[in-house]
């Protein structure tokens, strides 16, 4: 069993998180992850109060293990927040964004606060707002996220916080990954789109069908959808999905889809709720080479954690 | 020592490769990392015969043991590549394009053929062409590369050719980064940024200089650079340097400089003769925040090498 101060402080039996994927990251997954030893999130998405309120009770029914809630930071309506800290989630996590306003309504209702960052500068930020743990997410993960990758990042960030917990997120899809954290000074890992891939995640599955079938050199970072979705990311956050011809068709040519979302917008809701994903988006890692299944959470938590304990333990064979 | 199927065909004593970087990395440089028990690489650049043929008498002088010579693949000019295996290197690697064509050739001389690789369709064309060794490199390293990141392009490679040894490049400036490296599957590592703040390199000590202090938030991918230097490098391919000015000036107006070359080309050449890094570029690699000093080659490669043997002993402190 990998131990870290991280896996003893929040009681893991296991150094995996769930990230908390908007539409996919329900209370079905997210108990999943934590009864399997892991720690799960809910998605809180872009805010639907009621979509988030079926969930947090799936979770609360169904985890028998403390888990969680992910919010995107600059997109927290108060509703949704209050609503998720009366579920009484052991955990909130905070990412794309300043956590700085809201770190003390999350301490003051007894949740632990985790925040993801995508540059050092973030990192510093979180430790500002009272991080206990903080997510260095890499641009290689699946939807949204920054400019810096995992390899290079992890390190800095463990450098320039060091009395802070780290995770390493992006990447990341299998045990191989978690041993290389590890190494790298990170106390655990986040992982989505693997998730994504499993028989609890609300995805269609159309989309983990693609996740398995899709290659990592075909996945690219883009605002189109956000764009089309009529959604203001801040600058700087783009989301890494993999390409399909709406991509083709529109990425580089942003603002021409801003002028037309009249027409595109309907379009594209329709197709999303068609499970059209040849307009739209699957959010997905530049890992999914290393995802050939669509197995159970459980599964997932368990398989990672073991080739990650073999990894570690082969490394004393590359010692002379 | 870290010992893997990689240092010994090589008959390395650390699994630490030199990148070879065009004017930084000469014979000097890949002498003392080969000297050190690593591999050190020339770089060809864009093929200046006098400077190769200078550094490569160099490297042929100093060096006690196998060292080797590194071609941007696309760009190679006969003359160069002729010259540099009549110098006899022990490896000849080739990255950015497709290396079938040359592959007979430097083989032919009794030269073992490294290929360099952006993502996976790239490696499984390296091992088409025969190659005894296939580097990863990921977005986040400097200088010139694809889109994709090392922690998941790694694995994915070590899936795609797995007869073949594969090393570790992008982000990797520090014994952490080679340990991670190890547990993704790699054999070793190539580093070109952390050589680059060394004192065998060829750089301006400004550009050295910058390097200590520059911040990994702050580099970024462009071809602005190529494009004043009227370098027509093939689509997918862009340069990671720190930011300054002259991107500032210029990134997402490609165009517009192109049309300036006749200008702005002769401004940029004074600039870089002057070791005016507002204008010149300094490529250097998202991982410069591990790197704080400036030391010999030597120091370097013993340093990384005692720290990811320590890393990697550390590796069964984290298994109850």
């Amino acid at each position: 069993m990998i131990t870290t101060p991280f896996t003893r402080s929040f009681d893991l039996q296991h150094p995996v998180v769930l990230g908390p994927m908007g539409g996919v990251a329900g209370g079905r997954l997210a108990a999943a992850v934590s009864n399997a030893g892991g720690l799960g999130l809910v998605g809180g998405g872009y805010g639907d109060v009621e979509w988030l309120k079926t969930e947090l009770a799936l979770a609360k029914e169904l985890a028998r293990r403390p888990w969680g809630v992910g919010f995107i930071t600059w997109n927290i309506s108060e509703a949704a927040l209050e609503l998720a800290l009366e579920a009484r989630p052991s955990v909130m996590m905070l990412s794309f964004g300043d956590p700085r306003k809201y770190a003390a309504t999350i301490k003051a209702a007894g949740c632990r606060l985790v925040c993801q960052v995508q540059d050092v500068a973030g990192a510093r930020l979180a430790q500002e707002a009272g991080a206990e743990v903080i997510v260095a997410q890499g641009t290689e993960g699946g939807g949204h996220g920054g400019a810096r990758a995992t390899m290079a990042l992890l390190p800095a960030v463990v450098d320039a916080v060091p009395s802070t917990p780290v995770l390493a997120a992006g990447g990341i899809a299998d045990g191989r990954g978690v041993a290389a954290a590890l190494m790298l000074g990170a106390q655990g890992v986040l992982m989505g789109t693997r998730f994504y891939a499993t028989r609890e995640a609300l995805g269609h599955d159309q989309a983990k069908q693609r996740i398995v079938q899709g290659q990592g050199d075909a996945t690219q970072r883009t605002r189109v959808f956000d764009i089309v979705r009529g959604y203001d990311w801040p600058a700087g956050y783009t989301g890494r999905a993999l390409q399909n011809p709406f991509i083709e068709r529109w990425h580089g040519r942003e603002e021409e889809l801003a002028g037309n979302v009249a027409t595109e917008g309907p379009a594209f809701w329709a197709a999303a709720a068609d499970a059209d994903y040849d307009v739209a988006m699957v959010w997905a890692s530049e890992a999914i080479d290393l995802i050939d299944s669509i197995p159970s959470a459980a599964e997932v938590v368990e398989q990672i954690s073991a080739q990650a304990e073999l990894r570690l333990r082969s490394a004393a064979g590359l010692l002379e």
